[in-house]
């Protein structure tokens, strides 16, 4: 009997591609050392943000607390506190009204994942069964309107117009993005202008809101604070694209995070276009009728990413994450080192994680 | 060949009894003119609302437009822009700010109606196919949470904290109660108070702010304010009472509202929590039995129905919100006559509307 080992082969020379996309994009593990440091060195402050997210929970209905601690408790990475807490630092406010605002930012954080969930008819989420699959829709959609409406009354009782200003202008937008997204799901001619517009939206203004409101509360300059949005909104980009093309190279059995989510879900993502805009027209039939297949396969999934790989997305697609870094970085130069250096490992992580 | 009449019969007693009781709490045509007048003389007022509603649906994403004002310009009865535009003038405010802050509140009104259609599956609103059917569940969903986040965004402009502490106090608690409202579907032991309690969240809560932003725009005291909270709270009580229990013995099929929509949804209201606390075991078996049945049939509601009617439940819940009605007039009882009549109107129609 011989044994067809070419699937072996053509697995073992993806892989080792993969690896050198990887490693020329620094996922290098001493660089995400420092995210981690950085968390570890913020904990107490951390856990004063889960205090505030406990005490906001004070629901006389238990079951708000019991679904929306499931999610809110089971391992995010904080990533909007870290980065107001950081940009609050940075203009010299040591007090402890970030911890309340970073909560109302985690909240409408969370909304969004439940809404979202019930958008996808996810399964999982953080490799646990989502919130829609343990208590349904209806309960998901209600607990997420609550988490909304929860954060707006601790925003309103900060007292600060400027902040809720900036923090409800990022809500709007963030429901605009979802819907542009949920209008583009399966729309192979997605422009790579739409995309950024549904990234910038429904991700990056959040972020982009948390680094303002550090400046607001830090009493900065108006200048300053349209320097500290970009910085968020900068960010908050890279992160999504680096989220996006990770979500086609990646995945995690222990998160129950399949490689080629969005693919299945019909969302169309950086690589997608960039190649569907560069690639010949007997692939980008391929591309489109793949993406508007019902039932897409595992196979499905696999001709879509060997075209992607033929036209180096994913490698373009980090690169253009990096270059949204570099971007970001440029703004906070203005920072002293000291107070930069958190800032600038914030948006290094942002497209060095891998997952 | 000798036809049984006697179902004939047993419906035709069954509908003479309703209308006694119809008769009986004043379903005058006279009366119901009163707020129909109110309505038009406060025409041009509503218009200034609905370009207001236009206006902050300017989303860059035509499809939002389109889904909201499906609804929002789809003949509501503007009750809540009503309330605080009769409450702003009583204190002599006569400026346009109230169409803005009318035009959010709508907003959270009709947010709160697409997140109902989703956890309801409903089919029908307002006589027309709803968002859910014609959209989808998904985009219902963003859509709502667009208008609340929109509503938001045009409340922080007005720049009022009291407005916002009011109005984002209301929404939390609309949240809790239709929360609330859920775990107790089909729970045919839901307490009066527990019923009560859902019903002063879900819907008379945000009857209240408008009451109370009212007395704030026209610079009210503190006192004064927590006058027209009350009076907001009570009218908003007796509505929802007066409601649910209109959907026992009204149907409309030009609006596509069947009898009983409640029971076969699993809601416990009022007539269903006054006739199970005095009933006997057997009939309390029946009504158990009968509204924790899957697929429940026609016939299902009409036992239910006729257990309901012989404990006179439907008069009683009338006389019920007939009270609230009483006890909310006697709230702005210091207003001179001609503020106050067309407060007392408002608080009438609550329990006069037929649909």
């Amino acid at each position: 009997m011989i044994m067809d080992l070419s699937p072996f082969f053509v697995h073992l020379v993806s892989y080792f591609k993969l690896a050198l996309t990887v490693l020329n994009f620094s996922y290098i593990i001493t660089k995400s050392m420092n995210f981690k440091n950085l968390q570890n060195s913020l904990k107490k402050e951390l856990e004063l943000v889960a205090n505030e997210i406990r005490a906001s929970l004070d629901s006389p209905i238990e079951f708000i607390r019991q679904v929306a601690s499931y999610l809110i408790e089971s391992g995010g990475k904080r990533f909007r506190p870290l980065v107001l807490i950081l940009s609050a630092r940075a203009f010299g406010y040591q007090g402890d009204r970030v911890y309340k605002i970073a909560s109302a930012l985690e909240f409408i954080h969370t909304a969004t994942l439940l809404h979202d969930d019930v958008v996808d008819y996810a399964e999982l989420r953080r490799g646990k069964p989502s919130a829609n699959v343990l208590w349904g829709n209806e309960a998901t959609v209600l607990v997420g309107d609550f988490l909304l409406a929860r954060s707006f009354l601790a925003l309103v009782k900060e007292k600060d117009l400027d902040i809720l200003n900036c923090v409800s202008n990022a809500t709007t937008k963030m429901a605009e993005g979802e819907i542009l997204q949920l209008l583009k799901t399966e729309e192979p001619e997605t422009t790579e202008e739409d995309y950024l517009e549904i990234v910038r939206c429904k991700t990056a203004v959040l972020i982009s809101a948390a680094a303002e409101v550090g400046a607001i509360i830090g009493n900065a300059t108006p200048d300053i604070r349209e320097k500290m949005r970009n910085f968020g909104m900068l960010i908050g980009t890279a992160f999504q694209i680096a989220d996006d093309t990770l979500d086609y190279i990646t995945s995690d059995e222990t998160l129950g995070k399949i490689q080629g989510q969005d693919f299945y879900d019909g969302k169309v993502t950086m690589p997608f276009i960039y190649t569907y805009k560069s690639s010949t027209d007997r692939e980008r039939n391929q591309l489109s009728r793949l993406l508007l297949k019902k039932n897409k396969k595992r196979e499905d999934f696999e001709k879509v990413y060997k075209i992607l790989e033929t036209h180096d997305a994913f490698k373009h697609s980090f690169r253009i994450a990096h270059n949204y870094v570099t971007e970001a970085k440029n703004c906070i130069s203005f920072l002293d080192e000291k107070l930069r250096k958190p800032l600038e490992i914030i948006a290094d992580y942002t497209i060095e994680r891998t997952f």
